[in-house]
């Protein structure tokens, strides 16, 4: 791994008592000012090309039954670092990430209690980074977070791309309102049918939040390397433009169960007057650890299709092997049980899709509903529902593995747990040893409805440790992992690479309900992505839902919109989401799904706006080949693209797919045409896209 | 296994709709009735000997979100069964018991939503048990139980034994009283420091409650064979001397999460008019499921001594091997870390507890402060306390297993989990294998403090999953399972016989903090024994604490009363709780200790009376060898044996222990005397006992 590491240490100050303590970003951009209030409250201020972006702001903390860590401090102590070193990704956006930034690290002193608090910024010239510690101390030992009081005092009713407030879901759509817009629309957003809502009492929205100041400011919030912590969501104060940390409690309203020792994630606010910047900074990723896994050549970028989209089309396939509820796990003899005879995850079924995917080039095929345990899938009263080691009596463990293996592909498990997670904890081991034995190198978890222990949310900081407990325990047994409805990415994967994607958003399932805004994708890059890869579920070719039943679902994107996203919507693990048959009709738009990389030397934000559209390149990893994609909301638009990305001189052959003329996603979303043409980086290309459309293209 | 069978099945009615329905007991001294009232609600009536025990009490069950499983019922079935057979123990107060009862089984359809709702009496000589099936049907599948409806109405103001309601403790001292006295009384009772409580919101009390009305009968109300169910408590209304079911909820409020196919535990009325009777009734231990262990070879009562009371006596000893607090389990090096000096657990120590047991014939060594984590043990907030695989580095496994195996000597593991259940179910396998590997047969659990998962308490539904997922599991790796500050038992012992002991109630722990009362050990039998063993960790000989440094507490027992609880705590598995140097100073009374058998073929109960006196005599088993104990609370009373119950015409050795003549629990209760004389059946012995004190016999 190649390093370039500059580390410069020196301590400024001694008993500064309250004195303003003032730290630039290497380019000088971003300002962060420290102090402590006449009341010893520790307050922070961030401002960027002269104007500020954060005014001043509260930090601190209230603690169960003892003195809050939040006022009589004063400063005793201040030191200032400066870093910039290189480092090499695993797999990522991009081959080498440098990390560049100035640091300051605050002790403070609580005069009454002598208890100790350390704060750490990190000024990158995208954007700042800070967190809590809380060093061992006499003081201090074993002590329980009620709330943390970080504020984000903003500096005017901005835009904001928000969720609502919610502990046990991600999976609503975005809604773009100014800040002051939030309390009227909240209500309505809410109302939105997902398997487990527990809304914030008070005025609250979710990070990563995406915020666009009226000058053109854009600000994202969010949090980094979130470990042994709860989730932080933000409390907004729609009269003062204040947000501050709401953390996700449990059942008895505490946030987090810490001691001596602990520190906080990192707060993250990255910041940009050009939208392009927001995709491309790395901060998130740099304020995470290094990669903890120390062999790590079993882990691997993917492309996969499953045995999924089936399940939600309206076409009857089904997850479970009976149609007996109320079955109890490990007393029953499923063989001896009438089948429903809709069963997807049979041995004939995966065969089919394994033979798709090695005639097409895919790495594997996931499959769902294979385990025991899915007649009673939505029982969320059930501490045992799933059994983790036992498949229907039509899937042969043995036979597929055999069958995939000699066909060159891998088979992904999958762990739906239905959150009854204290069941699923019990069985880890167990389970992934079973997945060692049949060759099985990566996971799908599921974590739908509500949580048992009952007494946690899905972004608490019991469920937090879980979804990490996962992923360490997965890597002793070198298992890849794709975590859905888990809690929004932090950037862990830099530290634990076997956390290839999440899903944690509103992805491709929800076609087939209530659908996505055709805007949906042109946001998602904006804000969940920031946290780390999402398995978005791209690549449905037959959008008309209604084919298959009674299903009135349509997509809301164009066929070629659904190829751009493969570039758009990063993740290392990418999957061909329709059904094989819809693939089959379209074998020249199929060709580059088949083409595309999922794993990336470079990576050249060329368009966005948050909301309206996104244009990315990407240079695959290892390859002189680029690809794009290009997206737009519904309004149709023209993408201009200079290629000057590429090396010069030479001349390349670009494969474009583009939207038919006609094309629209509501009533002509198949229009496409597949053309191909020699560019160089002087090229450039004028491309229209259609209203919900996109473009993509392979450059060799 | 020998067995008397007497099966007889006749169905008495059919579409009986709102008839009422009678049964005896087979001796005809006890009277069930049942029917359902205009409204369709099910109720019954428990008279004996032709005087109302029960008046007309109500049934059902509130559900969460659906109608109520409690009106518009009519009776659509009722069968009636006479059972009469004998089964053999694997351990007991006796070798066989008699199983027989007449049952009534009655279907009840609720007439709008077509559900069926099973219940099942079974009228014994001793009492009623009666429980409800919730059998599989097209109208109910999962479902929440909101609370149970059972009633218990009373036919006056009864004395009652009673504990506080509480959902997290058993360890209140009892409190006698009428049932009208028990809401002036009940708040200062709850002061009393336990390391969790939580109080029922209302007036409610525990059980197994033990009642004596006015006119002289004696009622005992507890459950039989607690399975996937809350604990039930009872609600008290003390106008209407009535009591009901009182489930313990989680933190949502909600009490059982069940499904069709389920069942309730047995709800019990334990009846007679002399005392005795409820101390001698098996009822309980017939209406659990015959023992589900097919070789119980590996099961053996045992008595053991401990590295145990030395952490109470205020001697200094201590669990924990370092004074560092807030260690991480897993992620320290306790080896590095310097040790306190004061660690109960060494190499050392255990050995001379192995000599000290070898010497006086032993069975086992309890060993408690052995495994990493101690140093948190009362840090509740802590997810992660206990490490149940590493030993503390002066704790030598290997070493002491192969010493203790050369001494003929098995040590017991301890697992205190500080209530981190979830780290605990986490670990269970590998500790379990743990054991296994390194020889313990047997393993003493422990929950002290609230409950992680935090939605739970230690009598709701999950912890009773969970204390009998322990067992299930341990029965798979052949140990034997001591637990305490588990839910109190309800004679699962008998279909899990590898459940040794309990704890479960304020044992002799208690008499280092603010002691137990001289009456103390004359309620439990009658109250929380009636479930099954205890172990209760008799045999203090110095019972003044202020000897080992500043503790002020002092046994409420005298030295021989210790000795006799070794007969009446009717356990398995028991302790000689003192330190070795205190024994080697009493070595005459200390051969009782060591004479005294642990299992028996007969139990005969010659004197009882709740809160003043008990006198039991036992066989021991496969031996023509019996042991007495007799004990009286704060006043001296004199007990009058008669020794019928020997073989007529021969002539027996006995070797009694007896208060010495102004022997006094509080000032002189280490007067004793110990004389041998011949008896035969014909002998009536009487005996003086002291205050606070007790006698003890052994007989050959």
């Amino acid at each position: 791994m190649k390093r370039h590491l500059l580390f410069a240490a020196f301590v400024l100050f001694s008993a500064l008592g309250y004195a303003n303590i003032s730290l630039y970003s290497p380019d000088k951009q971003l300002n962060l000012t420290f102090k402590v209030s006449e009341d010893g409250e520790p307050v922070y201020a961030l401002s960027y090309k002269n104007k500020p972006v954060i005014k001043e702001s509260k930090m601190g903390f209230h603690i169960q039954w003892s003195t809050p860590l939040a006022h009589d401090f004063t400063i005793v102590d201040a030191t200032q670092n400066s870093v910039d070193h290189t480092w090499e990704t695993v797999w990522g956006e991009n081959r080498f990430i440098r990390n560049h930034y100035n640091e300051l690290v605050v002790k403070l002193k609580q005069k009454e209690t002598n208890r100790i608090l350390l704060i750490t910024f990190r000024l990158f010239n995208d954007g700042l980074g800070f967190r809590y510690d809380f060093p061992m101390q006499d003081n201090l030992l074993h002590f329980i977070i009620q709330e943390e009081i970080t504020q984000f005092n903003l500096t005017g009713d901005h835009t904001a791309f928000w969720l609502p407030g919610d502990y046990d879901t991600n999976e609503y759509p975005t809604t773009i309102s100014k800040l002051s817009e939030i309390n009227q629309l909240i209500d309505k957003v809410r109302e939105e049918p997902l398997a487990a809502k527990s809304f914030t009492p008070n005025l609250a929205i979710q990070t990563p939040l995406l915020l666009k100041s009226d000058n053109g400011l854009y600000i994202n919030i969010h949090e980094a390397a979130l470990v042994n912590f709860a989730a932080m969501q933000l409390n907004v104060d729609d009269l003062n433009f204040q947000l501050s940390a709401h953390l996700v409690p449990d059942f008895r309203g505490n946030k987090v169960y810490a001691q001596t020792g602990d520190r906080s994630p990192w707060r993250t606010i990255i910041v940009s007057d050009d939208a392009r910047d927001i995709l491309a900074s790395n901060l998130i990723l740099n304020l995470n650890e290094p990669c903890k896994i120390e062999d790590f050549s079993w882990i691997k970028p993917m492309k996969y299709i499953g045995v999924w989209w089936e399940y939600f089309t309206g076409g009857g396939s089904s997850w479970s092997y009976t149609k007996h509820q109320g079955i109890r796990i490990g007393e029953t003899d499923y063989s001896k049980l009438t089948p429903s005879g809709k069963h997807g995850a049979t041995t004939e079924n995966v065969k089919y899709h394994i033979d798709f995917a090695a005639k097409h080039g895919f790495d594997a095929v996931l499959v769902e509903g294979w385990n025991e345990g899915w007649e009673d899938n939505v029982a969320f009263v059930k501490d045992e529902i799933y059994n983790f080691t036992k498949p229907y009596p039509d899937f042969d463990v043995k036979k597929l593995r055999q069958y995939a293996s000699e066909k060159g592909i891998v088979l992904i498990m999958h762990h739906e747990t239905t959150s009854a997670v204290i069941s699923y904890e019990r069985q880890l081991d167990t389970a992934f040893r079973f997945m060692v034995t049949h060759g099985y190198p990566a996971v799908k978890t599921g974590y739908v409805g509500p949580i048992i222990p009952r007494s946690e949310h899905h972004d608490g900081q019991w469920m937090v440790n879980h979804y990490n407990r996962v992923i360490e325990k997965a890597a002793e047994y070198k298992i890849m992992v794709n975590s859905h409805e888990s809690v929004r990415p932090t950037g862990l994967c830099r530290t634990y690479p076997n956390w290839l994607a999440a899903e944690s958003a509103r992805g491709t399932e929800f076609e087939s309900f209530r659908g996505n805004h055709p805007n949906h994708t042109t946001i998602l890059p904006f804000t969940r992505l920031v946290g780390g890869p999402m398995d978005y579920t791209p690549g449905i070719f037959e959008g008309d839902l209604s084919i298959y039943g009674s299903n009135p679902a349509k997509l809301s994107s164009t066929l070629v919109k659904q190829l751009a996203l493969y570039v758009i919507m990063y993740s290392p693990l990418q999957m061909a989401a329709d059904l094989p048959v819809n693939y089959e009709k379209h074998p020249d738009a199929f060709q580059f799904i088949k083409d595309v990389a999922v794993d990336w030397d470079t990576t050249c934000i060329l368009e966005a706006e948050p909301g309206d559209f996104i244009t990315i390149a990407r240079k695959a990893r290892g390859k002189d080949e680029w690809f794009i994609g290009s997206i737009t909301d519904e309004h149709a638009r023209e993408t201009v693209i200079s290629f000057s990305f590429l090396k010069p001189g030479k001349q390349y052959e670009l494969t474009l797919y583009a939207d038919g003329d006609n094309a629209h996603w509501q009533d002509n979303p198949k229009s496409y045409s597949v053309k191909n043409m020699k560019i160089t980086s002087k090229t450039k290309l004028k491309q229209k896209i259609a209203a919900g459309g996109g473009m993509s293209a392979r450059i060799r």
